[in-house]
């Protein structure tokens, strides 16, 4: 058998057999494990590789945002558990002639991200690969005892809220590749594609609100992200088209290349936002209360249903329909 | 400038600029960062990354100890800072086509080996890399607050003890390139080549022990990683040939392939042993009673000496001369 495996079959394939003791809380299965701490917080602990090649491109990421890129993915599992993220370690394989300006280039991106996120960068590994820039990064927070977020907390009746716009960073990445990077209208999607800034301050905040279910960050894209949760909580969830935010840089960027918005805003991975549940009556009021002092938008997408673990889409005609799953499967699909 | 660089000095430049704050206890430097825990422990954490072709080779060592392998390297880590390791996660970055069996052996491998020492693999990430198969492994530990020993702490003066016996790896691998690896005497070099064994229980004793000055795990050779301590420690070092513990076997195979065994004593890496400094007095009254009750055989190799920071060998004809460095360089040796 050499049959290619996706991402996600292997880690369950390879996870299956993985116990654990009481001094995890968590293990494989969610955006970070959580370790028992030995006062009074818990320990969140998350690893994130990226590859030249096959996540990233020189011609489109800067070595500095592939530093801080490798680190913003492991920040964002953090605070997709209700975290502060703390440490950070960095292991960087390079090949053989790699110019030490890039080395230097890599490792102050990811120092200046983990410095405006409060995070120490405490070690690391030094190796030469045959293949692209590999950048492993592991990333360790704290949350209080008990009060890290899950997928599968879930509840039917809850209402789905998300951080921030969607799409912007894979539209970004289109912009790139077949746009005019250099526009004034599409800067803010080319940002969002090299810069994401994970939603740290949010996420940290939501346990202290007593009333959210459900939290996973925006990696892999909409479609995919809002399955986890279902699938992990046993609901369903629909998304309601006309409530899903998007910048009108993005509108606007899609009308002009002919495509349909809802591919990066449904599929489109990397944009690092947060997605959330908490009960419908406690949504509105936290809503009306985060207008007026909230620094990111939070928006009101959908309603966890009980029901199949699938995502639908009621179309902005009044038609649902089952959403692609549409999910960005690293092994797959070259970036 | 394309000039490549070598492991240390990389490292070296890329870490000049990282600041910690008050929940780091130690930063970059060491074989593990330490953090403050927020009761009575602080936790130890290190990553590690192996390379197919630079690291190891498929023809020299089969996937399931490739993965015991790589959670080895942060175990000994773990156990020179004196810590107890706990939590474990592997990132692996694998070729299109890489057979599913294989990635399996890999786990089974690192798992078999997590459960033999007590550790929970929590996470992990699994994606594609364009070069040859990628393990990068974090390990977490603990240690009692303000225990974790250091590199830095040699005293003049000191002796220099190290477990098991040195060199084997080297050996071993000696006799897989150019040797008969089935022969009942190479058996044993062989072993220490490809299923090293961390010494956890000999590190998490020495802090117990309340006289050890400085400790290291001898990853990279005992040339190497012993001018580390005198770097790190501001002292010079003297080691004496004929107290070097290595196995009648790696002695046969040197004699046998017409090579100086001291070539893989002083300067083979990944023998996995811990070296550790102890005044002379108390190293002398705890090989005693070690030696009654110790399952891995301890020997004093040499002693700590005011001075620069260089290491001498005093041969067995009693002519002493500076031992070359030879330290394994992961960027420029190909393993």
């Amino acid at each position: 058998m050499t049959e290619p495996l996706g991402e996600f079959e292997l880690i369950a394939r390879v996870t299956r057999g993985l116990a654990t003791s009481a001094q995890t809380v968590l293990g494989v299965g969610d955006d970070c494990a959580i370790l028992r701490g030995s006062g009074g917080s818990d320990l969140l602990v998350t690893c994130d590789m990226l590859v030249e090649g096959v996540h990233f491109r020189q011609d489109t990421l800067s070595w500095a945002a592939v530093g801080a890129k490798a680190l913003t993915c492991g920040l964002s599992d953090v605070a997709a558990m209700g975290g502060r993220p703390q440490w950070a370690l960095i292991s960087l394989g390079i090949p053989q002639g790699f110019p030490p300006e890039a080395a230097d280039a890599l490792y102050h991106g990811l120092a200046d991200q983990a410095r405006r996120h409060h995070v120490d960068v405490v070690g690391g590994d030094t190796v030469r690969v045959l293949g692209g820039v590999t950048v492993d990064v592991t990333v360790i927070g704290a949350v209080g005892v008990g009060l890290a977020l899950r997928r599968s907390a879930a509840r039917a009746g809850d209402a789905i809220l998300v951080t921030g716009r969607l799409g912007s960073a894979a539209a970004g990445l289109d912009v790139l590749l077949h746009g005019d990077p250099t526009r004034a209208e599409t800067l803010a999607l080319v940002g969002a594609h090299q810069w994401p800034i994970p939603r740290c301050d949010v996420g940290a905040q939501l346990p202290l609100l007593g009333t959210v279910g459900a939290c996973i960050d925006l990696s892999d894209g909409l479609a995919g992200d809002l399955r986890h949760v279902c699938v992990a909580s046993g609901l369903g969830a629909i998304v309601f088209e006309e409530m899903l935010p998007a910048t009108e840089a993005l509108m606007a960027h899609a009308q002009a290349r002919r495509r349909d918005p809802l591919e990066w805003i449904l599929g489109g991975g990397e944009d690092y936002e947060l997605l959330f549940t908490m009960p419908a009556r406690a949504a509105a009021a936290f809503l009306q209360q985060w207008d007026g002092i909230g620094q990111v938008p939070i928006t009101r997408i959908g309603e966890m249903r009980a029901g199949p673990p699938e995502v639908s889409l009621r179309r902005a005609s009044g038609v649902t329909e089952p959403m692609p799953v549409g999910g960005w499967d690293h092994l797959r699909s070259p970036g």
